[in-house]
C-alpha cells in the first residue's frame, strides 16, 4: 500500500480527554507491528487526534521509516523501547508471530495498559475464516502470556485503507472495547472516542473477544460482496 | 460517556443493493419454536410485513394461541406440521434442544430453505458467553442434521423486546445473512429487507456463522452497560 499522501503537520487536532473520567493527556501510546497497515493506520488516526504516538517494529530502521512518513510528532523505535516508553500499548503484529512477540516483551510490558487488536483468521479458496486460539481468542492469550500486564482488547474491524486515506476526516465506525477492568476498558474507550467520527462502546469481557475477533471474516467477506470497507454501528446506544 | 450527538445511522445507509428478483408473494414462512420471544416477535414482524405466517410449537394449542393473539392471518400449527407446510422455515427454537428438534423434523424439512437464528449462549454470574458447538456453530449443526435442507443462518441479533411493540414502526438493524447458496441467501436477504427499517446484509458462508451467533453474548454486555437493545449496523454498504 502507498502511504505518500500523508497530510501536512498543520493538520493536527487537539486530543479530546474522556469528558467524565479518562484524561489522556498526558499518554503515550506505543503501536507495535506499528509499521503495518492497521499500526500505520491506527498511529496516523491517533497522532491526527493529538496522542503522542511511538511506531515500534522488529527493527528501528522501519519504525523510524514509517513514524517520518506520518509526521505529527510520531517517533519510530524497536518493539522493545517502545513498549518501555508507553503507557499504552497497542498491538497490531500479524497473528502468525502474535504468540511469540508478546511473549518476548513480557517485562516490558508488565504494567501497562495493552490494547490487543489482532484477528486470528486463516484463509483459503473460499476465503476467510476464524481460528480459534486454544486460549480461546488473541486477546486471550496475550492475557495469558502477559500476566503483569493489564490486556483489553478493541479496534478490530477498522479498515486500513480507510485509516490511511488523508482525505477522510471521519472514521465512523464503533469501536467494539472488550476487557475485565473497567478503568482499563474506560481508557480505551476514551482512546477510541478522541478519533473523529469514532465511538467506543463497551462490549464485554475478555472471555467474549473471540467472536468480535472473528467477525472480521464476516467483514471481508461482506466488502467482498459489497464492495465496500464495511465497519460496524451498534444501534440504540 | 455521551453518545447522543451522534447521527442517526440511517443516514450513513446507501440504497439497498439487493436482489429484485426475488418474489416471496407466495412464499409461507413457519417459524418453529415461534411461541418463544424471539419466534413471536419475528411472526409479528413477519406477518405484519404482508407475509403469509406459521407459528409452530411443540403442542399445537400453544402455537394456536400465540398465532391468535397476533393475528393477521397467522395460524398456529404443530412443528411438525409447521415444517411440511411452509416454504421458509425460520428456526427459533431454544439452543438447548436446537439438535433433536431439528431431528426429528429431517423429513418434514427436507428442500425447504432453513434460516437458523438460534444462538448458543451458556450464562453465569459473569453473564452471557459463547459456547461454541461441536459442529462449529448452531447453524452449522442444522445443515449437518438437514443434510436435504438448504440451511441458511439469519436473524441473530434482534431484539424481542422491540420487535413485538406495535408503537415501533422500524426495526432499525441490519440482518447478517449467511449461507453457501447464493440463491438462498439472496432469498433471506430478500425476506429482511420486507420487514421495514430491516436491511438484509450478505455476512459470509456457513463456516462463518459461530462468530455472528456468539455476538449476541456481546450484545447482552452492550444493552447492560447502556440499557440498550442494541442492534448492529454495517457501514460503507
Amino acid at each position: 500500500m502507498s502511504h505518500t499522501n500523508l497530510p501536512p503537520v498543520s493538520e493536527t487536532q487537539t486530543a479530546q480527554p474522556h469528558p467524565e473520567t479518562v484524561d489522556l493527556s498526558n499518554q503515550v501510546v506505543g503501536v507495535l507491528g506499528g509499521t503495518g497497515p492497521q499500526g500505520r493506520g491506527l498511529s496516523y488516526r491517533l497522532a491526527r487526534a493529538g496522542m503522542r504516538v511511538i511506531i515500534g517494529s522488529r527493527t528501528t530502521d522501519r519504525a523510524q521509516a514509517a513514524a517520518a512518513e506520518i509526521g505529527m510528532g510520531v517517533i519510530g523505535l524497536d518493539n522493545a523501547q517502545t513498549a518501555k516508553r508507553s503507557d499504552i500499548v497497542i498491538v497490531t503484529v500479524p497473528w502468525d508471530g502474535h504468540d511469540t512477540t508478546l511473549e518476548s516483551l513480557r517485562e516490558e510490558l508488565a504494567s501497562k495498559l495493552v490494547i490487543d487488536t489482532v484477528n486470528p483468521l486463516g484463509f483459503d479458496s473460499k476465503g476467510a475464516y476464524a481460528i480459534r486460539p486454544p486460549e480461546g481468542s488473541a486477546a486471550e492469550q496475550a492475557a495469558a502470556l502477559l500476566p503483569d500486564s493489564r490486556v483489553t482488547a478493541a479496534f478490530h474491524h477498522l479498515s486500513a485503507v480507510l485509516l490511511m486515506d488523508p482525505q477522510i476526516e471521519a472514521i465512523e465506525t464503533d469501536v467494539l472495547v472488550l476487557g475485565d477492568s473497567r478503568a482499563d476498558t474506560d481508557t480505551v474507550l476514551a482512546l477510541a472516542d478522541c478519533i473523529p467520527g469514532m465511538r467506543g462502546v463497551f462490549a464485554g469481557r475478555l472471555r467474549n473477544a473471540h467472536q468480535v475477533e472473528g467477525l472480521v471474516a464476516n467483514l471481508i467477506s461482506i466488502n467482498r460482496r459489497y464492495k465496500a470497507h464495511a465497519g460496524l454501528r451498534i444501534t440504540d446506544v
